[in-house]
This record gives C-alpha cells, sequence and structure tokens, in this order.
C-alpha cells in the first residue's frame, strides 16, 4: 500500500500527478493536509487539535484532508487511519510546487512527511519540480515519479534514509538522467519589506535570495542546473560526528 | 554581542532565566516570539506577514517580540534588526520546557533558531531542561549555561554546527559532568485520542509515546538518564553520505 501526502494542500496539481502514477503502482491512501502548509519544515501540532475529514476528490482512491502539518498528516495515517494493524510500503510526498534543493530542505514540508515515513523504517520518498509558477508544466515529471518509486518499490531503501528528489523544470531538451547528488552548500539571505498597514503599524514580507556557494558537480544545485534530476538520501540523524572527537578533546569542560 | 531566542515565546520562564545568564557574558539582543511556538521544527512564515515589536521585559536589555516562528525571530534579527552590519558573536535559544534530545530535535523550535544561527556561520547552542514542569525548578541550569556558553564563545565550533544541549531536571545529587553525545535512535509513536465537539464532529489530540532503541553509552538519553548534561553537536548538511555508492552501485535507473 501506498501512503501519499504533499504540503501545498490536497487541492495541488502536484499532488493530483503524483497520485495518478502511483495508482499504477499499488493501492493508493491520502492523507494530506486541508490547505498549503509550505516552509512548515518539520513542525507538528503540539498544544492545539486536528481534524481529519474523508475526501472524495481523488477517483477511486480512499483520501483525507487534515488539518495539521505534513509530518502530523503521516502520523495520522499510521496510528489512526491504519491504526498501526497495516503499515505503507512506501511514503511519497509532492509533487512539490517549487524546488526543496540544498538548504531548502530544512524548511521543507514535503520532505517532513517523507522523513516521518523514514523514522517509520519505510521507505519514502519526497518529489518537487523546480518551478514555483502556478502554471508550472508537471508533463515531463510523471516519468520521473514511475521510474524512482518503482526502483525503491524493488530495491528499498538504507535504514533512516528518505529521498530527496528534485524534478528540472520543463524545458526544450529531454532530462539528461537522475543523479545520486548531495545537499549543495547554499543558504537563503532574507530581506524584509516593511510596509504600513492602514493602521500606521508596521508589517514585513520575508523575502529571499538564494545564494550558493558550491563549486562541484556532485549536489543537487549543479544537477539541476545542467537538466538533471537530482536524488539526494537524506537522514534525520543530525547528529556532526566528526565534531564529537574535536569537541572531547578541545573542550576543557568536560573534566 | 549575544542573540537570545527560544520558542516557548518571550514571555517564559526559560528566556528569563537564560538572558540573566548571557548578561553577563555580553551585550544581549532578544528576538523571540511572541506566543509559544513549540512543535514548530525548523518552519518559516511564507505567504503570511510578520509583526515585529519593541519589547521592554528585559532589564536593561534591547529586546524585540515578532509573530513568527523561531527561525524567522534569527532571520529578522540578523537581516532586520541588525541590518546586516554586525552580527552577533554567538546565538543562544532556550531554556526551552522540555528535553529536545534523541530524534526531537527534528520537531524542536528551540533548535531551528540554534541551527539557523549555525547557517550563517555563528557558534550556536540550543539549551533545552528536560522537565515539562509549568513549576520546573531552573536553579541548576544557569551553571550549565554559563560554563558551556562561555566555553563556545572562547573555543568557537567547527563550522556548520550547532550544539544541542540538555539540562537533566533538578535531582537531589548534583549533575555528574556535561557529556558530548550523539543523538540517540530512539522516536515517538503517536496516539489520537479522539473526541467530538459540541456540533458532534471529531477532532483529535495528539499524543506520543517516547521508545528509545538505544543499547549505547555515548547518546544522549543515556546521559541524561545517568544526570549528565548532554551536548550532541548537529548539523544542517542532512545528506546521508554513505549512502551514495551504495545508491549508485545498486539502482539500475542511473544507467
Amino acid at each position: 500500500m501506498i501512503l501519499v501526502s504533499n504540503d501545498d494542500g490536497i487541492t495541488s496539481r502536484g499532488i493530483s500527478c503524483l497520485v495518478e502514477v502511483m495508482k499504477e503502482l499499488g493501492e493508493v491512501l491520502v492523507v494530506a493536509p486541508d490547505s498549503p502548509q509550505s516552509g512548515m519544515g518539520h513542525a507538528i501540532t503540539v498544544g492545539d487539535t486536528l481534524r481529519l475529514t474523508e475526501s472524495f476528490i481523488f477517483d477511486g482512491v480512499r483520501a483525507y484532508e487534515c488539518s495539521g502539518t505534513p509530518a502530523d498528516c503521516v502520523k495520522m495515517a499510521r496510528h489512526f487511519v491504519l491504526k498501526d494493524n497495516r503499515q505503507p510500503d512506501i511514503v511519497v510526498s509532492g509533487i512539490n510546487h517549487g524546488s526543496n534543493t540544498s538548504i531548502s530542505v530544512l524548511y521543507s514540508g514535503t520532505m517532513s512527511a517523507a522523513i516521518e515515513g523514514a523514522i517509520e523504517g519505510t521507505p519514502a520518498i519526497g518529489f518537487s519540480l523546480c518551478d514555483y509558477s502556478h502554471k508550472a508544466d508537471f508533463t515531463h515529471a510523471p516519468e520521473v515519479v514511475r521510474k524512482v518509486a518503482a526502483q525503491v518499490l524493488q530495491k528499498g531503501l538504507p535504514k533512516g534514509v528518505a529521498l530527496n528528489v528534485n524534478i528540472p523544470p520543463k524545458r526544450n531538451e529531454d532530462i539528461r538522467g537522475i543523479r545520486i547528488c548531495r545537499q549543495a552548500n547554499a543558504k537563503w539571505v532574507e530581506d524584509f519589506d516593511q510596509r504600513f498597514d492602514p493602521n500606521g503599524r508596521s508589517y514585513f514580507w520575508m523575502t529571499g535570495n538564494f545564494v550558493n556557494f558550491d563549486k562541484g558537480e556532485d549536489n543537487d544545485e549543479w544537477a539541476i542546473a545542467n537538466n538533471f534530476v537530482s536524488v539526494v538520501p537524506c537522514q534525520f540523524d543530525l547528529t556532526a560526528h566528526q565534531a564529537i572527537p574535536l569537541l572531547n578533546e578541545d573542550w576543557d569542560i568536560l573534566r
């Protein structure tokens, strides 16, 4: 059984595209946010209640919309909808409207749904199309999703790993292939556009400029720029293992 | 200059305790959420506006409350309040009311503020007290915060690393020391308490049971259980580097 979620909400074109492909590969269950949850990172709903409502938006597919975050959706699917009796063979999330390459993986609700799958020991993939346009062309995405999802269903994934798959925007030439990548060394530099409401009180829109410091050809930014699909294996063990001996040697408050 | 934030909100006891200690170590600037943001993970505010208001809650300390998430607070501090002219020497976040050991680091707003600092190249620390009680005893925390923050101010941190510091709850015996740890292999198993509103429609409270699979003595759960302060160096490169050669060898859709 295939669990589908996303962060753009259950009515987005991206999830509709993903559901259509996954129906070819098995029985699909959708639990997705009832409203857009972009930028939610790995947020969960604590200190507030959740709603879960059956949805009939996808023909012949069991589906629910949830008032929570993408991570909440995967948790509710596993521990309430499926009652822990039956677990998915794979969790897929997306297709996100916009890139989740590089540092954006941290802020990505799409990837948090996939990471939740990996925490539970289920192979999991987040798919994103690197085109923010409302009218983005998804026609080249199904073939990529089908290939990658079928490969993961066939071969599984290493323990504790979820895939962050980014698909280049539709171009005149065909996609050149699929590359296993590392997360590029890049960041967002924010700017705050200050405005004033009708009462004269200030408010802000956060805007950001993406800055890529990475000169390598083995990272996801390079892959997308060169019309390859990028596949980054991601882990939820955040430990910087290489720093442990350094701190043990350097710190004098440990003795 | 020391930038202080948190996820429990600017009026919480934990941030007040943290500000008092940091005042001893340098000039303090506070930018913290105007309301509790627990469980926000690395969420940022996209598609909505932000407010930022000066606060006079801390004696002799420049402070602002922000309507956004902990990550938003650090971004606004750096790129709006400080106008990119002057950057903090250190970012400290907390003291969180409750543990952020093990897998909880992913959901932690406290740590997302620290990780934002690390992304900008600033040494950064998230502090949490492993006691969820509203009346938690913080009296043993200042000494720990002072020691760890002074050490980091003196020695710096490896590039791309932020520290996740958890402090055991107050016990009858003194804390046994400070340990550099890895993130324990543990997870939350959720349960959903279904209730019905006055209109007969169902809603849910998410509850969780923490399950620790880790038998090691080098992880944060072990440290806290044994009355040590745990210090986990955390990174924001989520790449599972060890999985790259495995996938390159195993997958047949790459050729």
